[in-house]
């Protein structure tokens, strides 16, 4: 932040700007030749959390995966009202392939935008970039930051939110904020899922994948993800990392603050020991963990609390999974729930309390 | 982090690998046509903190700064052994000035890197890329981290570290570290400074702006910053930001868990009463300041403390000044100083002890 002290940029409104990917629906979700569903996570998240923007799949020779949607190729799909292909399998490597590039260039050249969470960028397809800008569409990284993000303003602003945070990553953050949000909406709340990763990004339709975003931004990047609403409207964030992780904190706690939760959501793997690729890392128990959250969100929202946990049970039996429940409420005193296995509907009152 | 919890980079020796700017030395600094000392801070910090680095100084027609260096054309700076020019001045924006183009230009012809802080990427000086690889030199834009820099390993490494930590930014750690590490060489001590923002890459002659690395690896740059060194050697780290600003405190714990300091230093101004350009936010106390920046480090580094306060009583009458000091070391039960004027030994054996 050297040179960088002087005030945040001015915003009569209180808000931040809203600033944010957005991506055009509904999809053709391209399958490639991927033979293994677990390959095609991306895909199947999009049409389980994201039916209305999901028109088509497009399965090459050799592709072992079904979504249940119409096969079409990219012209019918055009025709047919799709406005973006996106990739919705992870090859060996994150990589496009080679073998897609024709397809690729076909789906440009009918009118449709590209929209890839992988890590070769779509401007490096040969001839997909002028493809592009011949037919007027756009080549979407969803991993690539908005530009000129602004710094975080601190001010606070209208309408209500509701963060996931953890106690490691890859513990079903983005999965509970989505079940929140789909549980909040039938329950007649006024509520929006605000999407932090890639494939959340894809199922909102916009957002930002703020790991990616420069380390001077974080909090005025989640402020642009959540920006000022109707007093009684809740946004749903997905959160990111964890407070208690060696090598991504930053980025949670840069969310933290530029999300300014007034509820908090404790996302917990009751059977798992150690942070997935940090063995030397312990997970904290939901008691230790609480606190500082708690703590730190109280910076930006006063209010802040912990409003329930939701845990990952998806190693237990029915039986253990309750029991764990169960002892998690306990233990801080809020609802509890998995979201793949009990309904949310405690949670969701807890945290509208 | 989506997609990337997997495991950090293999690295069998524990530490992590040597990424940093690096700029070739002696200087010769430019201070264009500026008429203001007050503008010329880059320069005069490199004078008073890097003397063996800086071997003279260009001014063009106006120029109202000395640094009391030889006044040296670029041909001569590089015939007396100079190897970069380092723009040593702040100009309106932070931009450089189309007036400086020639002479940049001269010096890149002469055989001189180009070394700037400013926002303006030399690559955009007209005909200066394409004449830095005629003369094969390097245009050095100190603010662009280095490429591949790793997530954070967490695991703990040789040699021994101080970090300095703040309650606000712009309060005196980057030249509280720089007078920590003087002073421990003084005192016979293996240390040196390490630098994570643009003036104090600068000075050193290496380090990273870590504030404009993307968010995925504030941890991990800082690692690389302070690499794994001899068991007796200590690195004096720069601060940046505060665990308590609502747009910086991302950077300011990944700075921490990455650093893993044994030491920390917080520096603190004990009149100010809001953040600098942030005034919602009224500044904390040393005592609330102090155990959150010791539960957060001792994620990293178990043996983590508070081994100093550093208070900028620039503000200050002489007696009010020691008065402060006395109330600081009191508060937090270790030794406290003003950089700018009282003796730095009781700290420095308090670091060491």
């Amino acid at each position: 932040m050297e040179g960088t002290t002087g005030a945040p940029a001015a915003d009569d409104s209180g808000a931040a700007p809203v600033r944010s990917v957005r991506l055009r629906a509904p999809y053709l979700l391209f399958l490639g030749e991927e033979a293994s569903p677990l390959k095609a996570k991306t895909a199947f998240g999009l049409r389980d959390w994201a039916p209305e923007r999901c028109l088509a799949q497009l399965r090459m020779p050799g592709c072992g995966v079904d979504l249940g949607l119409p096969d079409l190729a990219p012209r019918a799909a055009a025709q047919a009202g799709a406005r973006a292909l996106v990739i919705g399998v992870t090859p060996p490597g994150g990589r496009i392939q080679t073998g897609w590039t024709a397809v690729l260039r076909e789906a440009v050249e009918a009118g449709l935008d590209i929209v890839s969470g992988l890590h070769t960028p779509l401007e490096s397809v040969p001839g997909l970039a002028e493809a592009a800008r011949a037919a007027g569409v756009a080549l979407v990284d969803v991993r690539r930051p908005p530009d000129d993000l602004p710094r975080a303003t601190g001010r606070r602003r209208s309408g209500r939110r509701v963060l996931a945070v953890g106690t490691d990553c890859a513990l079903g953050k983005k999965y509970t904020a989505l079940a929140l949000a789909r549980a909040m909406r039938g329950a007649g709340v006024d509520a929006d899922f605000r999407a932090t990763g890639q494939t959340g990004v894809m199922i909102a339709g916009r957002g930002i994948a703020i790991d990616a975003v420069v380390a001077d931004f974080i909090a005025g990047a989640a402020e642009c993800i959540a920006p000022a609403a109707a007093p009684e409207h809740w946004d749903v964030i997905e959160g990111q990392g964890s407070l208690f992780h060696p090598a991504y904190a930053g980025v949670t706690l840069g969310l933290l603050h530029g999300a300014q939760a007034d509820a908090l959501v404790l996302c917990h793997d009751p059977v798992r020991r150690h942070l997935v690729s940090w063995p030397d890392y312990p997970v904290r128990g939901l008691r230790d963990a609480a606190g500082p959250y708690v703590e730190a969100a109280r910076l930006t929202n006063p209010g802040a609390r912990i409003a329930a946990v939701s845990l990952n049970t998806s190693a237990l039996a029915e039986a253990d999974a309750l029991q764990a429940l169960d002892d998690a409420a306990r233990t801080l005193g809020v609802p509890a729930f998995d979201p793949l296995r009990t309904p949310a509907d405690r949670v969701v009152a807890s945290i509208l309390s």
